[in-house]
């Protein structure tokens, strides 16, 4: 393979920088060259860790969408009602936004670039590879306990709403808690 | 000021071709060179009619933020509640955007490019020159009307909400009536 020693630190050194980047000047910009001169190391040095900038992107989105769907796994498990479970999801998206508040902008950036190398669907809104939250959205609707507008409206209010708070906690603004959010969005979803 | 004769057609399809690249590929990479090739017409032309590509995209973004600054004027002068002031902004966002559909992913857009010629406030959610419906918010919280948490949070739920609305409607998915989205969103907010 060609490959160099590798060194953990390094790498996890090296997608630091990226999110620095991204929450600096988005990802439509983000360059290997960029990245190399942030870390101080030379621009061979990032493909002994990664094939390319595509692949530096995709392993960063993969890395972050992973803190939300070891979450999201344990609530899929769970054998509860589907409201309790909608509950469970935005309860998990919430603490995840907290602890890690860059995630959901960095997430939403790398799926946002234009032949973004994670892009599914359309530019509009934070997505995931898989989506468990939205699957369930239309569960809610058909049981009627949702009102029946298209889910994605459900799944951008939720998103949108949760990483808006996120950010207002890290950039030390009044931030609200899980119930505030939660009574706002059930509130306004629930029939 | 050695402008060479100006065409109001022209102007407006120089418009409209950055207004489609901004949909195809975002703003952070729109040039001038890019929309000249859109228009096929050559760089020095676009120069006639914009001092250079920050000019083109300020420009752009007050065109997109007229449609709705001529309605949220109108309702500003309303004399009612506050609720019922929100819900008239709400509205008026709603029509635009439905008549409209591009116009808030563009105006998002140009608000989040590194050193936009407009950025004002953070990248998160879509802006607009003065925010009347931010005052509004910030009024129905202390009124007791809203339930008490960061208006940004009602801010991106608003905005993103109706932006995800139209962009159903656009790509011909289910999309929804004004009632629909004004019951989610003032269900959620009321106290």
């Amino acid at each position: 393979m060609g490959m160099k020693k590798k060194d953990n630190a390094k790498y996890n050194k090296i997608l630091e920088a990226a999110v620095q980047i991204i929450m600096d000047d988005g990802a439509a910009t983000l360059s290997t060259t960029k990245v190399a001169k942030r870390v101080n190391i030379s621009q061979s040095n990032i493909y002994i860790y990664f094939k390319n900038k595509d692949d530096l992107l995709k392993q960063l989105y993969l890395m972050e969408v992973d803190c939300y769907q070891q979450l999201f796994d344990q609530v899929a498990q769970s054998n509860v009602s589907t409201k309790e479970k909608l509950q469970m999801y935005v309860k998990a998206l919430y603490d995840v936004s907290v602890k890690n508040p860059d995630s959901m902008y960095v997430i939403e950036q790398i799926k946002q670039i234009p032949n973004s190398p994670v892009s599914v669907t359309d530019p509009s809104f934070v997505g995931f590879e898989s989506n468990p939250i939205l699957d369930l959205l239309n569960q809610g609707i058909a049981e009627g306990i949702l009102k029946d507008v298209n889910p994605t409206i459900y799944l951008s209010m939720i998103f949108n709403t949760i990483r808006m708070n996120s950010i207002n906690a890290k950039q030390g603004q009044q931030s609200n808690s899980y119930e505030d959010i939660s009574s706002i969005l059930f509130e306004g979803m629930l029939k």
